[in-house]
């Protein structure tokens, strides 16, 4: 069994090696099998036309997280192959949080949900739910 | 009837009051009632730790598209309800270009489809492909 | 305030009024505010050609699921806007059950999840998930 | 290669082994690698309680269809995966009917679209569209 601290080295290593996640600032605040949580500060190159975070943030979140909580469930190198999301509130906030979870395994795949939150005055508000497939590679 | 220049000169106003967009150099290349294309060049700070797209990207991409594609349909201030997106292969390319689409329109909402292409040595290949559904703001 | 008892009758008059759902033998099981349960005998007449449910009678309990707890989340007439559903696995079994919830409210429309189970010598397994948009009638 | 008559016919006798699609009278017009048409005659045991078409009728149409395009595009035992339909118009009319298409295929699935009409008086019109990935049997 990989230790707590190990297992969350792991996922961080692998964030710091996605371009993307590092322009974006994300962190990777906790990481277990087949769950994660993933945190960025909310920059105003990150918004769209009305002063909220861009749909696409939000999904950037809901990606990388259904990604890491399934890859962590499968313990092997992981695809994403698609996913849903609903926006429910505007993402307004000094902070974006997502946590994610894996809820059905099979060898070959795990369907995962997640949820991104909005960090407003120290209360989350959601902002967001997924659902998606994270395939092992072949 | 608003020209056809016109009408692409109003969605880039609006692209280029997106943060995030400009931030990730996202051109509006083409744009007409109920539909749109999209394109930036993929730069390394776009991409995972395999060196493809990241899936972030991607979904930006169909997000906005979307947003696009179903705001031109409906004209009138919009917010993406939701999308899937299905990831089909890796986006390896120097340029992604997304064309969405407007299918059923009601009053108060638009379902749009579209498709994201990454173009390498000149040739497009489909990477991935969503459907979602634009609504009116209330 | 509703007492739990005549929402339940509530619930079950609507199902009773769907001719769908009747014939293929749906009961409403448990129905609050934002959440519900219907189950249905599985017969030979709802199976694929490998004896599985068919995934059509998922999609439907799913659909159904997520439109009552919807519904009752908005307490108003309302209609089933977009869903998405993963199957996980073969729905084998003598009844199958499935529990939606409404997770994120609004005036307008309630996004909501559900869970379906095939029932086997007394052990629930889970076939499917699904999420999806229940919007209030205009 | 299969002939087209040929390849109608084994697509029948898949559907004719389907308790779930015979007792709703789904008929296969249409079948070629990789696309598909269905067609059932709407009855008032697949109705709710307004008098439209079930959205559960909608979606065992759409999750047919996606299935047998990518069934018969990957050319192998299939299972649906997923797949996500958005609702646009009431099924109102005497007859269903989905078109279903592979857009994406690699050695192992297929994302697959489909459009839903109700045909009233002639006339087909536009009730749901769907989009969802179909795998091969492992």
């Amino acid at each position: 069994m990989v230790e707590p601290e190990v297992f969350l080295a792991m996922g961080r290593e692998v964030l710091a090696q996605q371009g993307f996640s590092q322009m974006l600032g994300a962190e990777l605040t906790a990481f277990g099998p087949g769950r994660c949580e993933l945190q960025l500060v909310l920059r105003d190159d990150m918004k769209q036309q009305n002063g909220f975070a861009h749909g696409g943030v939000l999904s950037y979140l809901a990606d990388n997280a259904l990604t890491f909580a399934g890859g962590s469930a499968l313990q092997a190198p992981v695809l994403t192959s698609e996913f849903k999301i609903n926006y429910v509130r505007p993402g307004v906030g000094e902070r974006l949080i997502v946590r994610a979870e894996a809820l059905a395994l099979s060898k070959t795949q795990a369907v995962c949900r997640c949820e991104v939150f909005a960090l407003l005055a120290g209360e989350e508000k959601l902002c967001a739910l997924a659902q998606g497939t994270i395939v092992k590679q072949s």
